[in-house]
């Protein structure tokens, strides 16, 4: 890369996007997609009732028609639309998306997913990862599962500040919210407002499932630095007790009723834990991210407030795209594309070689 | 990559490093690769004639002598070593290293530098880099310029922190270290114990040079980010005065006289200051590394103390060897390899596909 191209003229044509999923998550990224230059988003795949056969802009709360209709229909989507990447926004598992992601690359459109389980999918399901990647090469595209935690903050950053690093001996990463910030459908998901035992009987129904992906960035950080983890250790989620009385607009928490949840991961070798990531969700919080690494030298890294979830993995997708555009073929993760950045200005600047 | 491959049997031979450059850097490089499995020093350049002729484990003050003559001969030594990389710390300067690394080159071996003006070389000299750049990629060899600033905490880490960000308006990175729990060198070379007058006297005969590397990290953020920058303002080293008596074993600073350096960078746009650097080196210094982004979102990011700067340059240089030879072949800086992290345990199975 030059200092000097950015100052060329762009006559390169758009990037074409298309969305698959047009949730809440993939309904925000295609939003700040809109904003940037050099992306034509082509089309939009969803399977919801209440958004198929409407027009986008309309789907998305914007004031204008986009003349593309969200479809339920994949395969027609992506045949017509001659995209250059999916932005893939559905499941948090690898088993629901791996059925989707084979249908884009079968349709030669690269991938970037917010599918947590896809951001380290050998340690998921190897098989089914492993599959992924021979038909990206076959078909010549490239997939990524990334965003903020997984993909980034418990992850990726980690990865980056051991490389100060000339040994580690134990990596702590903690990342604290406060949920009372967050969006309703958060507060519900991690709890806030149950009695402890009506958390404890919807984590067994799976009706709590706490944070996908503890498990995935314990292993990314195990894989890239080399260390031969004997276990990797994800304990269930546990209620957090307000210690006071909180109100927000969606919840009521009496004092020692749940305020959310705390869910931890370990990478062990030889009974130790060498690896403990810490996640805290719950009403009130202090707001931060932290890393720190006993090694030579020490790191004590510390972002305050956290980076704020929604906003971030918005970020960490857009960002992606030409780094997935300028990738080889295959099913990548973080640590197989180049240095992660903001991708600011017209998108088209950033896939130049 | 898969994190299966960790427990695989290791069959390859060592990677073989040559030493170009066994001063204080050169020589804490080598004795950190001396622990490190699957790595085998295999030669040693050096021109200073109280080190040619002697053994490298004499030089390097180990107990025993390990079989390799310090030789000022850069090609008998490359030709005779047949290494896979050499470790190259002569200079801060692209001119000084420019036929030294051109020679490694024709040799048809990988260079891992710690040249401040490498790191980001085509704001140093377009033309030197692209010279580098072609042989580079005419011999098939991958050359990277590193460290620990420029090449990390000022740079890399800043471009890294942006990934989480939709929008960026304006960017300040601070580095704060405290030179008495530095090298005597560093102390001296940062101006500590001198008069404000003599200090500026330095600067403008060129004793005093200030840290090398500003421009490189501005000019490197600008090009990751995609930014369009009107001008790099490099501001000269200015004096920190002490508040009260200081006393080292190596200086004596009395209230009002020098007890280190500040310097600024900026990357300018319409004016407005989008990018600040902001070094400072001085007795008694609280220690910080802090990077500040105003954007969409925010970041906030401090590491406490500062990271150590000679800790930190010898892991960042053993840690890219393997993404150095991972590499295709061409004169990279850190925006093109792949994530850096610590690379632990035997260094060849950081180099498996």
């Amino acid at each position: 890369m030059r200092l000097k191209r950015i100052g060329e003229a762009i006559e390169e044509p758009p990037i074409r996007v298309v969305l698959y999923g047009v949730g809440a998550m993939g309904g925000s990224i295609a939003k700040a997609l809109l904003k940037r230059e050099g992306i034509k988003i082509v089309g939009a795949i969803d399977i919801a009732e209440d958004k198929v056969g409407r027009d986008l802009g309309e789907v998305l709360g914007l004031e204008s028609h986009m003349g593309i209709t969200v479809s339920d229909d994949p395969d027609g989507v992506l045949s017509r639309s001659k995209a250059d990447v999916a932005i893939h926004a559905t499941s948090s598992f690898l088993k629901d998306v791996y059925p989707q992601i084979s249908t884009m690359i079968k349709h030669g459109v690269n991938v970037v997913s917010t599918c947590e389980e896809l951001t380290y999918p050998y340690i998921t399901d190897l098989k089914l990862a492993d599959k992924l990647d021979s038909l990206a090469r076959e078909y010549g595209v490239t997939v990524l599962g990334t965003g903020i935690n997984p993909g980034f903050l418990m992850d990726t950053l980690v990865i980056v500040l051991t490389s100060v690093c000339q040994e580690v001996e134990s990596i702590r990463v903690e990342r604290a919210i406060d949920a009372s910030k967050r969006r309703v459908p958060f507060q519900k998901k991690i709890g806030a407002g149950l009695k402890v035992e009506e958390f404890k009987a919807k984590m067994k129904t799976g009706l709590i499932t706490g944070h996908v992906g503890l498990k995935q960035s314990v292993a990314m950080i195990a894989e890239a630095l080399g260390l031969r983890l004997d276990e990797i250790r994800v304990i269930e989620a546990e209620p957090v007790r307000a210690e006071g009385y909180v109100k927000t607009e969606a919840v009521e928490v009496k004092p020692g009723d749940v305020a959310g949840l705390r869910q931890r991961a370990y990478g062990i070798i030889d009974g130790e834990k060498v690896i403990t990531l810490d996640f805290k969700a719950y009403l009130g919080a202090d707001e931060y991210d932290a890393i720190t690494i006993r090694g030579v030298p020490d790191v004590n890294e510390r972002i305050t407030p956290c980076i704020h979830g929604d906003l971030g993995t918005v970020a960490m997708i857009i960002n992606s795209i030409p780094k997935v555009l300028k990738a080889s073929p295959g099913l990548k993760t973080m640590l197989d594309l180049t240095l992660p950045s903001a991708s600011l200005g017209d998108m088209r600047l950033h896939i130049r070689g």
